[in-house]
């Protein structure tokens, strides 16, 4: 069960990580740069990753000062996968913020996405407790990150993708890199293989499961809590979790409804998609299946001794229950 | 003086380095990122950095492998800026082929671009001698390069940017990458800070000569050789060592001349500039600034046991006499 301590503590930890990210020392100069970075480390992320790093770290007693700089240096690739991939998806929203390809231009916004990257792995570099480890995950993981991307894009429109595809791309796009910060706590709590391993697992069944739920949000949610408009993965052609299960449970129907909402009033299109989620228990499948992966994830926890995973188990239930 | 054998053993490093390329292990699939991938891995670059690695590092016999996997880091490094580089700056042509943005679209180049740098990062990860110290420096070099790119940008179309500024911007966006290429060499030869300090200010020098030659044959060249358009930064407003001593030299008489040029016939506007450069002796300052810093960068050579410099010394020579 989610606990009112529990939510205090992570409000306080994303309190920490904004405090730190606010006050980055930044050279003043060239501005065409480190303004639109100020800007992005100025934003209201959920800190989903940094948080990851820090409550797998502290189970495992890890350097505060390692964890600080992991967490900020996760936080600032996750950032600038964001800057780049709104520029791809021409989003103009994000976390209630003008994207800065909207706010500048996208030279700008591709040239601030390399700096806050090489930002992020000069902090990565700091780790004191088995850096090569921790630099070599970081990588591995914003390779992977960028063919998530890619599969994204590649997928786009495409209405064949069924769901093993939807899962590969959602894997390499969300969910190894929250896999590798939960593997990070452990290489930095210096933890041998068998558990690091089992972390990176937990990691990444964490990260589907959110994903699916980002995509059942991106439909089911309010705009103001969600920070962006709603929909527009889906109007854009995006493989979510709910187009490819309505594909799979009947796609000569799905098809023939995509078809008739895309032609008519887009203005309608979402509550249309809505009842027609609804009503052919597709939203029920997507939300099962982002509770199995939160199981999966549980029981990964495992790995932790019991008096030590609360946290974990509270956080893993959170993403699951989250309405923003 | 440059011999023969000195250029058989540059283009025999550089077949090789195009070999190890063309040959990289990497994925299939997704098509989206990697075939833009293979596309710039099989580009048709001059090689220059990773053979600064080899040549500085072969002085103090590092290990062949590490030399090998730090010369790859770089170019890809080196190919990722330019990749973005080129989107920001819409060029079309690059070493005599299209740009990926070009024969793609703009996502595919920014993805493609950072996969290409996550690539680099997993490269220089697998140095064994001083690994941190060579990754510490590679980031730092990453970051001056899009600081020196973002001063690029901000100078473009300023007609009141000064000598000083040019230089403080080719330093970062050329020269710290090219210093950092001959810091390698000495932190993978295991040498102590004096010697790789030394190292790196003679590839910052030889750097700043590259650039400065390079703004030259920009307007001064011809478009096969150079294997891309003409005077394209010149007529986008960038700020070249011509322009800055043109401004330098007479204010006044350089910005009517600059608005005559450019308010006619664009097609004659490269001839136009030259005769110019020449009339005023621009190009001849210009080429005595590239001399400057050619010097310093042979003396800064000193640091190399005599014995042990002819190749870097002709190396030295070679940049600055270069007609490509």
């Amino acid at each position: 069960m989610v606990t009112d301590s529990f939510l205090d503590h992570i409000e306080q930890l994303r309190f920490e990580i904004n405090e730190r990210l606010q006050s980055f020392p930044l050279d003043s100069e060239p501005k065409y740069i480190y303004d639109p970075i100020k800007y992005i480390m100025d934003g209201r992320g959920k800190r989903l990753r940094p948080i990851i790093v820090n409550l797998v770290g502290t189970v495992y007693e890890a350097s505060k000062e390692d964890l600080l700089n992991a967490g900020l240096a996760v936080e600032l690739l996750h950032n600038f996968t964001l800057v780049h991939d709104d520029i791809m998806d021409q989003d103009s929203l994000r976390h209630g913020k003008a994207t800065v390809h909207k706010k500048w231009d996208e030279s700008t916004a591709i040239l601030a996405g390399d700096g806050i990257y090489a930002i992020a792995q000069i902090l990565i570099t700091k780790v004191k407790t088995n850096p090569l480890n921790a630099i070599h995950a970081f990588n591995k993981a914003t390779l992977y990150v960028c063919e998530g991307q890619a599969y994204d894009k590649e997928f786009e429109n495409n209405h064949g993708i069924v769901l093993d595809q939807y899962l590969t791309m959602i894997k390499k796009k969300t969910g190894w890199l929250i896999g590798f910060c939960a593997e990070l706590g452990g290489i930095l709590g210096n933890q041998p293989d068998s558990v690091i391993n089992e972390l990176q697992s937990y990691g990444l069944n964490l990260g589907i499961a959110f994903q699916i739920q980002d995509d059942i949000l991106e439909i089911f949610s309010d705009s103001k809590s969600m920070g962006k408009s709603l929909g527009s993965d889906l109007i854009a052609g995006k493989q979510t979790i709910l187009t490819v299960l309505a594909r799979q449970n009947d796609a000569v129907s799905w098809k023939q409804k995509w078809e008739e909402i895309m032609n008519n009033d887009l203005l309608l299109a979402i509550e249309k998609f809505r009842i027609y989620f609804e009503k052919n228990s597709i939203l029920e499948s997507a939300k099962n299946m982002a509770k199995k992966y939160t199981e999966a994830a549980q029981n990964n926890l495992q790995i932790i001794p019991k008096e030590k995973r609360a946290q974990l188990e509270q956080l893993t239930e959170f993403v699951w229950k989250r309405e923003k």
